[in-house]
């Protein structure tokens, strides 16, 4: 098993990573100190697969589960599900040291992060995040939250899990395009913050999509170490954090125009990733052979690096993005790439070169 | 003026006291370091005598202010208003460093403040309460939330405000039922920290119902150092804080199984803290005489001290209880006082006495 830890003072946790984790989620969670009742959420496609497994470990340790079902896909992540949650949370009796287990992908995570965050002002929760996008991005950092019309994410708290467990057998499952999708938060970790580790997924790539257990173990951990130096260093996101963000001004204006029907979070943002490349190209000196590289990566991956938008579609991202949480003075801003492995964030981008990468994109 | 400081680390703020405070509330808003862009939120009731001066004031600091109003009363204080309130703050393009002021009682305090700490997970927001009782106990501590069917304030997170301007101006305008209501939690004060306070609350009644705005000065001055002082040792009410629920259990059954309309919440808590006074008889060596001394000071303030309840009403009363937020493995717990100005927490209530004293409410 590996283990990687989030350091946050007293709301530290543990990340463990290991085929199988799934049925130790009972034994696992006796180790924290939270009351008998608890509440699984789950989507309707990851129910028919691992609630079982769940409910039994956690009844098997003690624990009195009751399972939350919500519809699948983007479109359940919004206020409608968290009250509804709400009123079973409330039906069931959940009391302020009971907990919530997140089963799922992103969408779960963050949305069953926010019900714990702000049922009772906020109870424990716990992630199982059963996409391979879940455990090396949203299960981590205490970001949760929900979609408004207006656009994605944009209620939400910092809440950070109690422990968080990646059982790569979870994996297997997955559909193809999912597992794809979670390849985009990969690539973005080499990016951003690690030549060697974005060298060794251009190495490797083919094994990893053969979802070679002992290669994603150590590149899920990597990921997460990251992640966890990060979070670590910027909780709230009032400075280095923003680097997390790589390609997801662009794939989040990407996701709200096309109202989160056409793009898994993944794919827009290796849209979005490959634009940032560009731009970096222009406005933060990245080499032209880098930029090459990143877009080759996202291809071999099988991502979309493209979208063509009429001239209405791009007003509605410009629009979009100006919703964008890291919008301040009516200035978007962009995380910039100057090399593989090394970015800055903060970084104004004048509507020119802008307007031309995304009438090229 | 009077300012008393809220101690938390970086999350200090103060408690500014003066009449005509509303008229500075841009200039104060100055000091923080904020976005140009803000929203006050309001009710209809208190948009129609406080809201211009509030915007003018803001207008002429600089700030670029919209209003939101939301309908009164408890009722109001649920998700599908925060909904509205979110979509607005998203159509005026708020952003992270804009802020929210909550101009108002006890419920756009609540309300304001829960959409302040979960829009784009958490923007600033600035309490300008204009009833006696968010002077003295909502609008401080950073206790904020929203109601569900279930039951009260079951929704909400612990967000501190950045500035809390109370200005004794609008409490002129207060009817007499709300203002009376307020009275509940300032002699609530007495009854749990400060037996000086309560003694001086029954020789000058007459005075502080005739709102001398002098002794209401000190008065709600002293309220909000004592709150301030027990939010300061304990923010997140996993201990001491606690007392400030004295007469809360009772008192936010009653306004559940009423589904909140038939009694404002001083009035319900006025008839909860008598009931515990009761209790406290019986189970906590507080003298007859003290007992009643603090149920003469709630009738002498003109607040209801009894409640006639069926046997079905006492059982929804049962299960409204069983669903605070105190409960603990299936135990709701009491604050009891042992005489006036001193009470314990966390203590458990037998099904017998509590039965008892229900029954002679």
């Amino acid at each position: 098993m590996r283990i990687v830890k989030v350091s946050l003072g007293d709301r530290s946790y543990e990340i463990k990573i290991q085929t199988g984790l799934l049925s130790r989620l009972g034994s696992e969670c006796l180790r924290l100190n939270l009351g008998k009742k608890c509440a699984v959420i789950s989507d309707v496609n990851v129910k028919s697969h691992f609630a079982n497994p769940a409910l039994e470990s956690l009844r098997q340790a003690g624990f009195e589960p009751v399972l939350l079902t919500i519809p699948a896909g983007e479109t359940a992540k919004g206020l409608k599900t968290v009250q509804r949650c709400y009123d079973e949370l409330a039906a069931h009796r959940l009391e302020r040291k009971s907990f919530i287990v997140a089963l799922g992908g992103g969408v779960v995570g963050d949305l069953a992060g926010f019900v714990a965050a702000t049922y009772l002002r906020g109870i424990p929760f716990v992630q199982v995040p059963t996409t391979l996008l879940a455990q090396v991005d949203s299960s981590v950092g205490g970001k949760v939250g929900v979609n408004l019309k207006a656009g994605k994410n944009l209620v939400g708290a910092f809440y950070q899990p109690r422990l968080v467990l990646c059982d790569l057998a979870t994996l297997e499952t997955l559909p193809l395009r999912e597992y794809r999708s979670g390849l985009a938060e990969v690539i973005k970790y080499g990016i951003i913050y690690d030549r060697v580790l974005f060298g060794r997924l251009e190495k490797t790539l083919d094994k990893l999509l053969a979802r070679d257990p002992q290669l994603l173990t150590s590149v899920i951990a990597r990921c997460c170490e990251i992640k966890a130096e990060v979070v670590g260093a910027d909780e709230t996101e009032s400075s280095l954090r923003a680097i997390l963000n790589f390609g997801h001004t662009i794939g989040h204006g990407l996701e709200a125009i096309s109202r989160y029907g056409k793009y898994l979070h993944g794919e827009a943002i290796s849209i979005g990733q490959v634009a940032a490349a560009k731009l970096s190209e222009e406005l933060a000196g990245l080499p032209a052979d880098e930029s090459k590289r990143i877009g080759a990566l996202f291809e071999r991956a099988g991502l979309p690096t493209s979208a063509h938008l009429t001239k209405a579609m791009r007003r509605k991202l410009h629009d979009a993005m100006q919703l964008d949480k890291k919008v301040s003075g009516g200035n978007v801003k962009f995380v910039l790439a100057q090399s593989i492995g090394k970015v800055q964030y903060g970084q104004k981008v004048p509507a020119d070169p802008l307007e031309r990468v995304l009438e090229n994109l």
